[in-house]
């Protein structure tokens, strides 16, 4: 069945942008998922089309105003989960990633400006997820971003050479060095023991690797596997 | 002076994708920033301009052959910061991408299939950064996250009505909820304090929503935020 990804958008013109190329491209054509592009401006008010207004309460920037949105998520909205992409979100997470690409779509609204207006995540029961702690010019890189994390794991869509990746989220810890020929370039050799063919050697060896490099740049991660208990032999 | 982005990727027909539409394409339009794309495969070794190989000590995927990726980047490289995009980095946050923003530019590494051989990263002194705890196809994407990021706060790029917009992440806090017109709609009302021009209130209203959603959606940024002093009066 194909995974049916609706987006609502400002730029309609962004999609499918990169995920037109490569894996996610080649998916799109062979109908393992499906985009559709929904312009939010088709739904604005008078002559203008007028989609946003000031913020009650003051402050600079403009919000996207219900009656709007809502009509436009109106028009595409189904049983898909609906996700509104803003900084405010829920962390974008591998297994909420995981989740979504075993169900059967997604909805995703693009905010641009200052954001939503509130009453229309409330009341349609949307779910707001952020896809990292920066700010960003709209939601428009954040869906790409979601759909290129779910697409890829999609039945048929990674290839052989894709397929057997060891997951730096799924593992609870970061992922190791990788080294490939030459064995020894500009002076610097790989590590002895990867071509030692000790594969107990060398799969204790990348798990200390692991280790050292969560510890070091993600101390949040290193402490959860710690607390896991994924450690102990 | 022009801000210089230079992109290392297999996949150069994906720049700039959605950073040339909306505020980040007219300020490449404006000269606000370049943007330079260079094909690792122009650097690949013989007829097949092969750019990686098998990774030593066995598993699955492919990775990038440090002779290749070095040819590559000693193309381009300068004085300017040299990123390595991958999920293994340390997490982008706000405040570096204030830093780069406040530099000369960037030269971004996009790595494919498994990823880039180890040495090539220590050897040039590179930085790796990963924007979220997810599993992406490449580091196109997270390339174009990053450089919408820094290109939004360059000198002249955002004008009114975005400019004075409060940042999620330089306010250690998420952002309070949004309301705009109509103030009644389909039955929901905006909070009463948003209409009552108690300016005094409305900010402590402000205040409190985002500290309760931070506790509820990222109790790390709201332990950081208590640790900080910064809410005591």
């Amino acid at each position: 069945m194909t995974w049916r990804a609706d987006i609502l958008t400002l730029f309609p013109a962004m999609f499918p942008g990169p995920l037109g190329d490569s894996l996610a491209g080649k998916a799109l054509a062979e109908d393992k998922w499906s985009l559709k592009v929904t312009d939010i401006r088709d739904f604005g008010l008078g002559r203008h089309r007028s989609v946003d207004d000031t913020p009650f309460g003051g402050g600079a920037g403009m919000v996207l105003r219900p009656d709007v949105l809502d009509a436009a998520i109106g028009a595409v909205a189904d049983e898909r989960p609906l996700i509104f992409l803003t900084p405010r979100g829920t962390p974008l997470t591998q297994s909420r990633v995981r989740a979504l690409a075993d169900g059967p779509g997604a909805v995703l609204v693009c905010g641009r400006f200052e954001g939503f207006d509130q009453r229309v995540i409330e009341a349609r029961g949307g779910e707001e997820i952020s896809i990292g702690d920066y700010v960003l010019s709209g939601g428009e890189l954040p869906a790409l971003v979601l759909l290129d994390a779910v697409i890829r794991l999609l039945p048929g869509v990674m290839g052989h050479a894709e397929s057997g990746v060891e997951e730096s989220f799924s593992e609870a810890l970061l992922e190791y060095p990788h080294y490939t020929r030459p064995a020894l370039w500009e002076g610097h050799a790989v590590p002895e023991v990867l071509t030692s063919g000790n594969h107990a050697a060398i799969a204790a060896w990348r798990l200390e690797q692991s280790r050292q490099i969560t510890q070091s740049r993600r101390p949040d991660l290193y402490h959860q596997y710690i607390a896991s208990g994924a450690h102990a032999p």
